[in-house]
């Protein structure tokens, strides 16, 4: 019999939440990766084209952590069509002493949505100047809100532009941002009059085809593309990629497979084999940081699975504390 | 919000168990591998070596088939110390047009003995000769039981015989499996005594070295080696690979890497690329099966995603029937 508890997204989402524990838990995490013995596994990938479904399974252990997350997101791409996202899935944390399941986190996705927006405040933490206070969100659904309140826990952050394919979606989500965090966010309709003098510069979108034009990227911005996970998606100029003072990723072995970087590399601009530094390596101080104020700096996140394992290890903790879900036993 | 199901392995047991229908189903998998756009991408693996752990994820999409399985199969084996078994784990079940979970199934490796066992049915019934009615079973554990339970769903057995490294734990095997199924079963403490004269044989074993010699091996076996499902498993002398009549992987691919194929080839006596039938192949009726009474046949099982997928949804079919789990919404 082994006992494990079961969280249901509206569970979740009452103990953890985008704030500063959930950022350093992905801090944290990251520098793991350039510190210990992490095991991280290659992504494994199912593909079922009938259904234009696909669904990856992400796994890491991280030396210290009790617990590890697998993590099952599916991507059905037909399913607004019957009135369902297209992406859900949820995570099982497992002891990493016996294997035992600790948690079922049944998210639909909201952990990922976290640890990926953590991930963003994280990147601009370690990579953005520090009085930046202009924002351009890139994107106007759940993933670009969430990445401009992820800015607002690590910089002053006072002022804000969104640009989406839709303009509409750009005007509502910006008036919906503007009344939450406080501050003007104004939506903006050419892409490059949205990145003139802003700060940092956020791609959320699933585009597969460059957005931000490297000729437009001024000194001293900082660029997290966080909507590249896949081979196919492509947001950023692969010349910009090419160009920056400082490329990071946040796992180079996968962001030469999926990231921007990828098509830098696709493009002849970049060697395939050419090393650049890590987050986590950055973080860990294991590699410098920006060198000047003038400094174009960009963060590939292709997303990884030591960000589950540390946002599971979060939900779980949190979820004792509290006492929430059920207990199941089998 | 989506609806599920949970599954404990106690319900589980109830509804599903090692029968005709059980062994029907992993048979359809495995012709579906072989006629089928069947999507099985290699089992992600994680090592955790400082508790002596590792987990093995198997998924596979078989077309036709409205679930896919995610299997997660930890084996942690420092656990007996601490009076926990060594593996357990537990399978997601995802509609294959939504992604959406349609059941937890929490059966601590439960539908893995079923499903390991039900394909040793499968290959004894299209490999072994028709009349055969003796077996010698190696190893003693839950699934030496449940092989030698499955061959009697396929094959008229009348006797049996146990060979394991623990003649104690052979003789109350031996024991228990002769008052369970009515027909005599001795233990045997001398492997080649335990052949000789066997019709077909089954290894069951976690043994790192070969047991079963090649000279023991007499006219008209038919040997099923399920022990060897990691790299470092090997329960057959290579020699008898190469020697086959008739060698048949549950996965070829699998096999060269996991199986006792892969022994063979290390030892040179076969060559990495030699092409050998797939047990779907056979049930399929697209290679020739075993060509004479004479014929010496070997299936090499390592485990397969389309097993899990199969048994999952044979699981989710009862349960639905049976009105049987607990529904849980997300």
């Amino acid at each position: 019999m082994s006992q494990m508890i079961i969280l249901t997204e509206a569970q979740l989402r009452k103990i953890v939440g985008l704030d500063r524990d959930a950022v350093a838990c992905i801090e944290e995490a990251f520098a793991a990766l350039a510190t210990k013995a992490v095991a991280m596994p290659p992504i494994l990938r199912l593909d079922i084209p009938e259904h234009r479904g696909e669904v990856d399974v992400k796994t890491a252990y991280i030396p210290g952590i009790e617990g590890f997350a697998i993590k099952i997101s599916p991507g059905f791409f037909d399913n607004p069509k019957i009135g369902l996202p297209s992406t859900n899935g949820m995570m099982v944390l497992l002891s990493t002493r016996t294997g035992l399941v600790q948690a079922l986190l049944l998210d639909n996705g909201y952990l990922t949505d976290i640890r990926t927006a953590a991930a963003g405040a994280v990147a601009a933490k370690h990579l953005s100047r520090e009085d930046a206070s202009v924002a351009a969100i890139f994107g106007a659904g759940m993933q670009a809100r969430l990445q401009l309140e992820a800015l607002t826990l690590v910089r002053p952050i006072r002022e804000a532009r969104i640009w989406a394919r839709d303009a509409a979606k750009a005007e509502s989500t910006a008036a919906e941002l503007a009344a939450r965090l406080g501050f003007p966010v104004a939506a903006i309709s050419d892409p490059g009059r949205a990145i003139s003098g802003a700060h940092i510069v956020v791609t959320t979108t699933p585009s597969e085809a460059p957005i931000i034009k490297a000729g437009w990227l001024e000194p001293g911005q900082h660029l997290t593309a966080m909507g590249s996970d896949a081979e196919h998606k492509n947001e950023i100029d692969p010349t910009a990629i090419a160009d920056a003072g400082l490329y990071v990723a946040d796992s180079l072995k996968q962001a030469r497979r999926l990231g921007e970087l990828h098509h830098a590399i696709d493009a002849g601009l970049v060697a395939p084999d050419a090393v650049f530094a890590e987050l986590g390596q950055i973080i860990a101080g294991r590699v410098p940081r920006r060198t000047s104020d003038d400094q174009i700096t960009i963060a590939d996140l292709t997303g990884t699975g030591i960000q589950d394992t540390a946002i599971a290890t979060l939900a779980f903790a949190r979820a004792n504390a509290a006492k929430a879900g059920t207990t199941f036993e089998s």
